[in-house]
This record gives structure tokens, C-alpha cells and sequence, in this order.
């Protein structure tokens, strides 16, 4: 028997035209509809702990949602969503405004595609420009709304010290009347928004900011957390990356896996780009003191590799909350003297150089991953764009479904280059493996998936 | 010298992509440039009583637009505007909104215009579609909002009494809290929105909407007046009528000239189409007693080429605004009802049926006028939507500047047809003519743009 | 049989406690009751146009309204109410509002006058105090508003000259976003309103105040007009002659009869007062061409009794609501930094000094009025105040119910005093009635209620 | 050197009279000032985690806070406040807020107590109006509000493991919508606010209503946590625990001490009265399933003294957050329609009977405890009165500085009464000091500040 709940609409996506109800009616059995309908039941999810998307897709398989016209717009049909979105029978406010984001996005990204697009130009300007178009159509960016958004980017699976340190950072952003980024799952995703939340209630702040942006081969292994409350999904990793970079006027790094490291290094080669260097974005590594391990790895390989100059675009603090919250609240001011004297906008980063090696996607096949040019004598800028492939590969290995399917067909990715460097990557995968910051914890022990060709 | 002012966004466009803000750069020179230039011109002379677009717009040869990027998103520079427009040299708010309505909706028509089109399909659907598409993108499909929105039409020239008329009938729709959608210029698209901002302020009614449907071929002979706060301005006439009766939830029509006539013409071979006959939506014919007669001619006509069935799907009512509030507010229960019913959104009516013949821009040339099928054994609908175009293309030459210079070239309009009919056209464009409903008054005596050839 | 309509609360008395319904129950036949019943016929006689309370009062005999508890808090009961406050059977708004004003307003009065009077203190801090209470008790006093209120004062029986008149400065004020505050009754304190309406739509501006300030002597022979969004009932005319200074930043005086000569009176009063030299409070008398003869009168009367001195405390603009609402506006700023300097409330206007003869009630009986003080030597502030009391006391002979019976029985008021000083104050009275601005037109020819002891 | 900080009015008493300044100016040396400084000094260490008033206050000793007139209202001028009322050296909202509550409920019950009381009549219609003014003052009692106050009580000491449990129902009761009440301080006055707040964030819910209810003599020992967002100070314990379950909908008791327990005998006496038999006031006890025993003690206890009558007024929910919010969220509608059919208020609960041996305050003298009536053999009512007295005085013995100098001058409360009756007493006074909930841990071991006289 099915259970079927009706979700009125919620969220700036409120009208659909006829049209665009029947490109996602489900008897077109299109792609479009299947990407709908997983991104729908992710968001369904919201505030699951979970790594594993196949397993949490294939928990729900008599799950259908079919879009309806009514008086009040369009309403949707869930056919046995998960009881956990609901709260006595009736769906989590939070969870019926992401269901909206989901069909605003889809919608939108699909007729970009339709119109962009006669010869296929895919420019540096067009790309930032189709991340521009994405955000503005989620109402993401505010007019006159000075800078205050914080990007905090961590593991998803992080222990409980570390939880509460990131809580304790939120709650100082959060008396700040800062707002927060984040890449909108839970752990690290979600403990900022947490201690953000009561900071601002104690502040009285009302224009609480909560924003997740993912994308459709991340959001079923990492569902928006329920505090979120503007969510967001880009077309690709790297549009997810750019929107981050160019929405979020500073950025915090907690401890975290790969993925987190790949942020990083995302940043790193951003910001070692010669055009940025008068450009305003803060870059603090910041946890509990437990966690010093953590970072002295990552300043080292950092040091290492991409060198001192790297090493001078952040700072590290450590245990301390209330001044990463004091450094972000500055900035802020600094950053809207200096876009206003530039003319850029306080809501969209326009004038930050984004070189086209961090704009188009890279698909982590055994191909792509063995030919990396993972060689220390290289501009450092390109070497942290390499770099960064290294661990968007080792990401996808461990938690998308397509990519481990490969990796069952074809064996582990190889790594190869410079033996130096291939030591210290080894080395930094190896502290990783150790501190649990590959997978969830639970389960078997980690399997690599990939191995360093020496 | 040059005066400059500087205004900041205000509503729903407010921020451009840089691809955006190229598009509508001077040095372009283009044709885009152009228009936007000139309905901006339009806007900011909101409040003049006139309908010679051409003086209006030769009087500010200096006048120029720029877009300029700021830290708040947009800014517009604006040389030698009309200084009317200004109060203590600061701009009126609700032209301010005014001109970013005009920036989004040209914008957003010529995106559509990319985007839609690879074999330029026009069909009924697409067009509704488009229509659709603008009202959305301007915000004026508001969710949850029951119906109440009454359109007024009528002429922006009509005497005092009149004037006083409309304002009274606008004082009894806003004590019932209905909101007013015009064509935006003076007169009856004035008064009623100024009696019933009288009346919402007696009700303590906040969320006022006086909307301002346009399109640019008109905006400047009909320059927005300052009471409207939606401004839309849609590509052409045809979806301009669309956008007023799939938005509006019920019509009255006050006394006007030959536009207002062709909009009675258009909305009447719309409810005659067969599959509209469950329908709701009303349509009064109301006036001072003083205009008793001018509605005697009018329905004399209808009876005479139309016939009964057309007589019986309006209500004339004189001199008496209490009633004609009642009927539109009881009709606005009846109308969500029906709607309830039919899964059909409050705010954009999907089901009614516009067929092509209505949708299709008519223009008129000389051959398009001469070649017009206006013999009496037709259908009602074909000979109503026949009949339109008359009058669309009078209004055309009394006020458009291009067909006023094809006139000035090729001599009056040639209208041809059933002796009988043609008589009835004649009596009636005669009335007017007594009237003084066809052009401004002031300046010399009424100079017909066509003639009945007999 | 018995109309009944029952209205739920809206505005700031919501809940009442039981022990205060007992108080204004019907069953006390107290003379609360009964001043309470009155202040609400009038109330619901809103937009009447009339000056005769009695009458207005006596055409509802059945009239009746009880206070019920509810669970919303209370609940009026009422017994066939005057149909005009109704629009299809349902209260109109603003109406609702004041018909809890006055609820408010008298409860409040009563608990202030078993509070504050042990020993009947009536100094001038203690009466100060009590219209304060009054206005924040009624949350006229907004925290953080910058200065904005403009008093307009002038007569409810005006032509329709001056009426357009009016509603222009109104809608001049209005565009520069100043709030009005008047008696609240027709004429003259709704035209400034209605004009300011519409400005305040031009400019979008929501926060539109258009406050009407009365007492229960008056308020059934000058019914609130609908406009009116703040009603304020104060004990007596003094001490809402008191709240119209304190809280309005500048007042604008148009044509109108005795009490409006009281009122400008009034004020050159407290502008003589020495101690308000410094005092930042514009004086503007202003109408339309057609007017000027009624300012030159008023002109020659401050110049030949209270001197040059006197003069110079107002400024006459004829024709001109620009000019009028620029002069208003450039105050507001003035005003702004005065009271920051000296820590005055933007609100109330704490640091005016009013002496108490301008603070006393002034009961206008046949002897008061014969031992009025009107000799030319006295000082000017004084002669000022005694002056005010004979147009005070004719206004009450026109009007108010009591001081006509007085009048049926004693005969005429006697003024006697100087006869230089009478023979101006019999000139100015001749010109009003010429000029049939001592009661409303229609009806017979004015009587007076007063005579010249020569 | 003395740091001084300017705090702007927030909240619902931003404007004073002059007299009322002058009231609580310092030079007056009043004991209205003393009550004042010590009150906003409480209110500044909110968040302090403490039950010694005293020690808090004279940590501050150079504290002082003055009134000064200023143009927006009124600001306060504080020396030498706490450093952690700051961030970054600007005063926390909530706290702003607060101290504006203080300065509001400080000033109207003043004036209360110099209005009503001719003849000091204390009758209980006068207490329960009292209640309603000071309420109603503060803007607590909101029309329209559908009933949703859950009143949680319980201690302010309380281990992490009743924390978390606590945090949890809060959570489950935000996700409701409900809002809570509280004694305002840290532990059981915090954990469920700060669940709720992060319920509300998931639900988006706006109007979160965190409301702490104290009064004069507690707030140094209970100071404000930072989450409360609405501050009302009460006259004294009696009307303060009036005040609680006449605005509260629902009543949640978590493990707590003897203030808990005062509080569950006042409620079970008041609920015990016949003439509440009908009245719609659920009670839960609740906790996590390791403080069982505690539930168990409480229960049984009751058992043995009020009967099963008492114990059926309320029910025990063990470790189920989940089945405590639906029942409370159940109740609501229930409530709503219950006070609707009595044309009771859903604000102010004014058909529950409270008589007056619960509204009386009980002064906990060494007489009046050792007189308290202790006997098995009298009404369950008045047996819970009693009780309850005993409790009162054990708070006040433990926390209250009065109090404390009193047992220190002539030793411990003599508690007297049925042996049967006190050895029960004894057993659970017994088994609180054991759990230690008798005293914030830390420190010393629980010295007793009463004794049973066997």
C-alpha cells in the first residue's frame, strides 16, 4: 500500500508553467525526471548520517513524486518518502522548502542549458556567468546586503570534540551576526549552522542565513542538514566550488577528509592566481586542540609543495573560537571598502580571477586520474589545480556510486609523478587513512581506492 | 551641460550578470539600446497627459541611460532626465521601480527570445508560455493570493465627470480590498487605482497592487502613471491583452475611444469561443449617467454585429459604483472556487482559451487593413477578432509614430467590406469622432487616418 | 427589532482585564458608560460631515455597545450601529481601529485619574505628564522615528477651492514622505490626508501616520474621517492642544473658523513664551489665491493686538504647496539636530515651555467669559491666552451641546474690555461670518453666540 | 577608572516620562533605585551559572547604572557592567532587551501599587488583575495567538545526562511550534529554549516566544539565560507562579530541586481546587530513563500525602521527548476550543480558581515555618498549600540572602507537624540532598537550613 502526502509550495519557486510541469511529469521516464526524483529523495533525507548515497537511494525504491497543478501553483505527490521529513504527519517546513530548491534548480539548469548554448561555448565569463544566473535564480543574492557570509568547510564525519568546537565557532559567527555556508550536509556542515542559530537568537538577528550548496552526485551521500535554509544545487563540482568562492566573503576550514583537502587546495591555487592578489577573502584552518595533528599534516604538505607563499594565504588558529569569529567580523569591513571602491558587488565576487582548469569539470576516469602531471616544477598555481584533481578522484572513489563501479570494474586508480611528490601525497592519504578522516566510521576498514605507482 | 542623476535598484531586478549589462551598453548602439532608452524615457515622464509618443520623446534629445556595476548590484546614470520626475532632486520611488521593471522585462523578453526558438515556434501553447514567462519572472504571480484583481479599461482621455466616476467606482473596489490592473497611462487607468489607494488606506489594506500592464509601441504615448507600482511591459499588443485577461479576475470597462473599444472586442471574441462558456469572469460596462449614451451606442453595435449572445456576457451598469463592487467582489468567491475545482492556479488563468487568430500580432499595414474579412456571415468569434484589428489598427494610426509616417506616405487607411456592416463600423467611429473619444483633446480637429470604402 | 454586529479588537487595546469590562458594562448606567457610548456613535459616524454632535447623536437613540470577553480578548457588541461604517456588512477598518481607540483611550484617562491625584497636584510637570502618558499609552511615541509630523490645522467647513487646495500641500507632503497629524474631523483635517495618501503610494512609503487628535467635547460634531489610522482621544482641549505641539514638528495653518483661530492663538501664545525663543517649531499659514483675503485679515489682527513681535513667528505662502512642503521639510532636519543636541525626544517635545494659563481648562460659563482679561497692555504671551479664550468659548457656543443650553437659558456671551482692542475683535469676528466660516453652510443665517459689551 | 557603556532602548519601554526618570535616578538613593541597580546587574550576568545572589552582586561592586534623557527615548549608562553581557565591546541583544524588561516591569508595578490600593485591598480578583497589568504591560498577552506556552520547570542544577534530555524535548516542542516559558535561568530554564530554537530554525518558524518569568528576590540567583527572549519581572513568588499557570497552556516538570518541587505543589493545589475540575491544564512529569528514581520518589510521595486523586492529575513520561511534545501539542487544541466555548481568553487563563491561601505571599519566617499546619487530616488543597510553604522556605533558606542572614542569626527552620506526615517529609528532603539537588555542586556538602522537630 502507498502512502502518499501532498507538499505545497514553499520557497521562490512557486509557479511552474505548463511547460515545464511536463518536463518533469514522470512518464517521460527522462533523465531529467530520475535526477528529480533522487535529488528529491535525498533532500527527504535531510539529517541523515550517511556516506553511502546508493544505499540511501535503494532504501526508498517505491519512492515516486509527480508534480501537480493547483490554485495555489503546483503542489507535489510523495508516494512513501521517508517518515523521518515529517513531524506528526506533516513534512519539516525546512525539508518542504528544499523540495522547492530541488525542482527551482533542475528547472532552472535545464533551460540554461537550452539557451546558452548554439555552439556550445563553454568560456571562463560564460561559466562564471551560469553560476551568476544559477544563484540569482535561487534568490541567492541579496541587493544591499553588506558581506557577512562565512564559508565553513570540514568533513561530514567528524568526531564529537571537533562537533563541539564547530559549534562553539558558529555561536561566536553567530554573535557576530555573521551567516553561514556550507557545503550543507551534516557534521561539519552542521555544527556551525547549529551554534550560528543560537547566536543569533541571543542577538535577536533575524535574517538568519543558512545556506548548503551541493550538487546531484553529492547531495544523496551528504543530505542537507535541517538547519539549512537556503539550499542550492549547482550543475557540477566545480560550479559548486566557483559559487562558494564568489558568494562567500571569507572561508573557514575545520578539520575534514579529502574532500575537505581538495577545498582546499581549490582555494590555494584560486588564491595563488597573480590576478587575486589584492582580492579580500580570508582563509582561516581552524579546530579544537585535539585536532593540532591535523593540521601541522596539512601546513607541512602545504609548505612542501606548493611553498611558503602558499603557506602565507592562511592562517592557522587553534582552539580558539572567539578569535576566528573576531578576524572574520574585520574582515568584513575590509571587504566592503574594497568593493565598493572597486564597483564589485557586496552579493557576488566578479572580479576574483578563476583560471579555466578550476572552472571545467574533471571526470575522475582511471584515464584522467594516471595522467595527472604530478610534477613539483611547475607554476604553483597549476600545481595545486593538479593536485586538486588528485583528491576530487580519491573523493568520487570513495563515495559516488559510478565511480566505485569503475573501480570494481577496473581496479584502483593509479598515481603517478615525481617521486618526491608522490611520497608526500602518499604520506598525507596514509595520516589520513589513520585518523579516520576517509569514511564514515563503522563499517569494514577503509579500502584505498587508489594506489601510488612508484 | 548635463544634468546626471544616479538611482539605485529598487524591486525585482537587481542584480545583472556582466553579460546583462553589456547587452543594454550604450556603445552597443543597438537596436535593444534603443527601446530600452525609450521606454526608460517613457517611465520617467510617468504622469504626463498626452498620446503623441514622438513629442513626448523629442522633447529629451539630450536624454541618456547608462548601466553601471556597483557594490549593490546595478546602478543606472541617467543624463537630462525629465525633471518632473524628481521630487527636491531626489526621484520618485515608484518611478525608480518603474525603470527596473523596465531594465528586467527587456532584458528577460530578449533572454526568451534566445532561448525559446530553434525552429521559431509560435504556436498557441508557446505563446501562452511566454506570457506566462514574463508575468513570473516580474513577480506578479503571487502565490496564495486569492483572486482580486479587477482590470479597468477605458480611455486615458475622458472629461471630468468621468474622471470622477472612476475614482468613485475605485473607492467602493478598494474598500472590498481588489486590486486594479490598467494600461497604465492616465485617465481611467488612473482614477480607479487613485480611489482605490483611498479606499485600501480606509481599510488599513497593505498589500495594494495597481498594476501597469504596457508594451513598448504604447509606453510612451501612454507614459505609466505615478500611482501604478507593478510595471510590466510585455513584447507586443497581442500578449499584452493575453497577459490582462489570464491575470485579471474579472473586467470593467469605462467609457474610452476606439483602443478601448478594441479591447471590448478582444475580450468578447475571447468569452464567445465556445470552449470558454463555463468561464468566470466578469465583464461590466459602467459609467457616469452623463456617459449613458456612449454606452447605448456601443451596445447597439454589439446587438447589431455580434448579436445577443455577445450582449448577454456583459453587464452594463450606470451610475453606480456600489453595485459594480458587489459584483466584482461576489464574482472573486465564485472564481477561487471554480478554480479550487479545477486544479487551475488564482493567479494565471491556464484555462481559458485564447485561439491563435488573438494571439498572433496583428500589424497594420495597408494591405493588412484593406485585406481585412469583415462581411457579417462568419462566426461571432472570427468576426470579432476581424473587428479588433479595425480598431487595433486606428489606435495605431491616431497614435503610433511608424504608422502615422506610413500614413503620412501612402494616404488614409482603406476599410472594405459587407455595405452593411461597414455602415454600423462608420456609425460608430463617427460617434467617437462627436465624442472627442478618439484623439486628445486640445490642438485641431480630428483628422480620420482611414476611410470606408463603399 | 435589534441590529447587532459584534467586532473583534484591532489596534493597541486588546486585552482588557475583567475588572475594566465591568467598568464600561451598560448595567453601571454610569457616566463613563455613557461618555464611553457617545465617543463610539461618533466614531462609527466617521466621514460624516457635520457640526451638530447633538443631532448626530440623537439620530441613533437605539445605538448601544457592550464589551464581551472572548477568547481572542474582548469583543464589541453592537446595536444598530450607523450603516455608513459598514461596507457590505462588514466594519470598515479604519473604523474597527478607532472604535478601540476610544476603548483605550477612556480606560486609560480614568486609571490615570485615580492614580496620579492624591492630593489633586495640577501643576504644569503633572499635566505635561498626563497627556505624555496618554500619547504612549496609544503608542503615538515611536522610538527611532526622526521627526516627520506636520500639524494641520484649519476648518472642517471650507469650499472646494480651499479643499483642493488642501489636498495638494497634502500631496506635496506626502512625496517628501512627512506624516500629518490634525483634529481628525472633514474638511481641512481630511484633504492634507487624502493628498498625502496618495503621495506616500507615489513614494511607496508604508509607514504612512495620519493621526487625528480630539476630546470628547467635539468628537460627535467632528466625527474622525476615515483616513484617520491613529485616533487619539485626549481628556480636554487644553490638553490636546498641548499633545498637537509636543508631538507635531510643524504646523501648517489653512482657512478655517473660530477654532482655528483658537488654535493659531494658541500657539503664538507659547511661541511668545520667552522661553522658546530658541525653540525650533514652523509656523506656516498658507491657502489658495482665493484665500488671501481671509490671511490678511488674520495678518492685520496678530499685527495690531500682539505686535510685530508676533508676526514674525509664522510665515503666510499663498498658493504655493511646493514651497509649503519644501519649508516643512528642510525644518525636519533642523529639528533633528536641535533635539540630539539637547537630548530631547524626536517624539515629544519635552523642553517647549507652556505656561499654565495655556494648560488649565478653560471653561467657557457666562461669567468666565465676561471677566476675560481684554485689555491691550498686558503682556503679549497673556493677552495671547485671553484671547484664545474668547474664540474657545464661541466655538463651544457654536458646538458643543452644553455651552448651546447655556446660551437657550442665559442669553448671549458678553465680552466687554478695551474698546479699541474689541472693536478688532468684532472686525475679525464680521469677516468670518461673512466669509460663513463660524458654522457650516446650509441651514439658516449664523446667529451669534456672543455680543460686544461696548 | 570606570568603564562606561551607552546602551539604546530596546523592547516595548522605550519612552519615559520625566517624573518616571527622575524616579530611578541614583541620587534619590531610593530603595526603588537599590531594587533597580541590583535587578539589571542580575540581568547583565545573564547566562552566569550560579545560585549565590549575593556573591554574584558584590562581584560587581562598582556597578551603576543611570537614566539620561535622550532623542530617541531614553539610554542607559552603565559603569563597570560585566564584561561578558559584551561582544566585542557591544551589548548582546537579548541582554539589551532585558534590561529594558527590568526597567519596565520596575516602573509599572510602582505605579500599580501607588493606583490601586486606597484601602490595600489584596482580594483575589485585585492579585489576579495585578497579574494581568504587569503581563500585559510587558506585551505578553498577544491577541490571535492560538494557545502554544509550555510552562517547563525544573531545576537549575541538573547533570549533563538531564541536559541532553531536556535540549531534546525542546527540540521535539519546537518542531510543534510551541514556545516555551521558564523560570529564566541556566539548566532546565535553558536546555528545552535552546532545543526549541533549533526546532523553530528547522520549521522556520518565526515567532519563537522564549519567555522567563522571575521575580525580584530570585533573579541574582537565577539570572536570565541568553536565550529567553522576553523578560517579565513579578512582584513576588506568589504572583510570579500565578503568573505562570494562567499564561501557560501546558506544564512540563523535568528533575529538578526543592524550588521544582514547590512548584509541582502548587500546581497539584491549584489543580486540586473543585472548581477546576473541567479546566484544561495538562501536567507531565518528564526525564531520561536514569533519572527514573527521581520520578518514582516524587510520585510515591504524593501518593502517600495528596492520594490518588493528586496523582492522577498528572502523568510520568519516561524518556520519550517524542510522546511528551504530541501530548503537549494535543493539548493545544483541546485548550483552544475549551477557552473559545467559555469565551475565556487563549492569552490569560482567567477561569482557573486560585485562591487565596496561593496568591498570598508567604514570608518565610522562623515563626511562620515552624506554624505551618502539617497534618495528613485536612483538605488535599490546603495540605498542598502547606507543603508547599515548606519548600518555599527551603528555597529561601538555601538561595535567598534575607534568608540566609536570618538562620545564620537564629538557626535552622524548626519543621513541625504529624510524625507520619514529616518522616515523609524528611524522606524526600533526604533523598534530594543525596541526589544533590539541593545546591549547585561544587563547594562544600549540602548543610541543611531547616530541621525536623520529631
Amino acid at each position: 500500500m502507498s502512502h502518499i502526502h501532498y507538499v505545497n509550495p514553499k520557497g521562490s519557486m512557486d509557479q511552474l508553467s505548463h511547460l515545464e510541469v511536463e518536463l518533469l511529469a514522470k512518464k517521460a521516464h527522462s533523465e531529467l525526471y530520475a535526477l528529480y526524483r533522487n535529488c528529491s529523495l535525498a533532500v527527504l533525507n535531510s539529517g541523515a548520517v550517511t556516506d553511502d548515497s546508493r544505499a540511501l537511494l535503494s532504501r526508498y525504491p517505491d519512492f515516486d513524486i509527480n508534480l501537480i497543478a493547483k490554485e495555489r501553483g503546483i503542489s507535489l505527490e510523495l508516494h512513501n518518502p521517508p517518515p523521518s521529513a515529517f513531524v506528526d504527519e506533516r513534512i519539516i517546513r525546512n525539508i518542504q522548502y528544499h523540495l522547492f530548491a530541488v525542482l527551482r534548480d533542475i528547472v532552472f539548469v535545464n533551460e540554461l542549458n537550452r539557451r546558452i548554448n548554439p555552439c556550445n561555448i563553454q568560456d571562463s565569463a560564460h561559466i562564471t556567468n551560469q553560476v551568476f544566473s544559477v544563484l540569482r535564480n535561487a534568490k541567492a543574492l541579496i541587493v544591499g546586503e553588506p558581506p557577512n557570509l562565512v564559508v565553513c568547510w570540514g568533513g561530514h564525519s567528524i568526531n564529537q570534540t571537533e562537533y563541539q568546537y564547530c559549534r562553539a565557532v558558529g555561536l561566536e559567527l553567530g554573535h557576530r551576526e555573521l551567516n553561514i555556508v556550507t557545503g550543507c550536509g551534516p557534521g561539519v556542515m552542521e555544527a556551525p549552522m547549529k551554534g550560528a542559530a543560537i547566536g543569533h537568537s541571543n542577538q535577536r538577528y533575524k535574517n538568519s542565513r543558512f545556506i548548503g550548496i551541493t550538487e546531484p552526485s553529492i547531495i544523496a551521500s551528504e543530505p542537507p542538514n535541517p538547519i539549512v535554509n537556503e539550499l542550492i544545487i549547482m550543475p557540477d563540482i566545480e560550479k559548486r566550488l566557483e559559487a562558494f568562492v564568489r558568494i562567500g566573503h571569507g572561508i573557514v576550514i575545520f578539520p575534514g577528509g579529502p574532500g575537505t583537502f581538495e577545498e582546499l587546495l581549490y582555494i590555494l591555487g584560486v588564491k595563488l592566481n597573480p590576478e587575486n592578489q589584492t582580492q579580500k577573502l580570508p582563509l582561516i584552518l581552524t579546530g579544537p586542540k585535539e585536532s593540532r595533528a591535523y593540521f601541522e599534516t596539512i601546513d607541512r604538505f602545504i609548505g612542501e609543495t606548493l611553498g611558503q607563499e602558499a603557506q602565507q594565504l592562511y592562517e592557522i588558529i587553534i582552539d580558539d573560537p572567539v578569535k576566528v569569529a573576531r578576524r572574520m567580523r574585520a574582515a568584513m569591513q575590509e571587504i566592503k571598502e574594497f568593493r565598493y571602491q572597486h564597483g564589485d558587488s557586496y552579493a557576488f565576487n566578479w572580479s576574483l580571477k578563476i583560471s579555466p582548469e578550476f572552472q571545467t569539470p574533471f571526470i575522475p576516469t582511471h584515464d584522467n586520474m594516471a595522467n595527472l602531471d604530478l610534477h613539483l616544477n611547475q607554476a604553483k598555481m597549476d600545481l595545486a589545480a593538479n593536485l586538486r584533481c588528485v583528491f576530487s578522484g580519491i573523493v568520487a572513489g570513495n563515495i559516488k556510486p559510478d565511480t566505485q563501479d569503475k573501480i570494481a570494474e577496473f581496479g584502483k586508480f593509479k598515481l603517478q609523478g615525481d617521486p618526491v611528490l608522490m611520497e608526500k601525497v602518499d604520506r598525507v592519504l596514509q595520516d589520513f587513512i589513520q585518523q579516520h578522516r576517509m569514511k564514515l566510521p563503522g563499517g569494514e576498514a577503509y579500502e584505498p581506492c587508489y594506489e601510488i605507482v612508484k
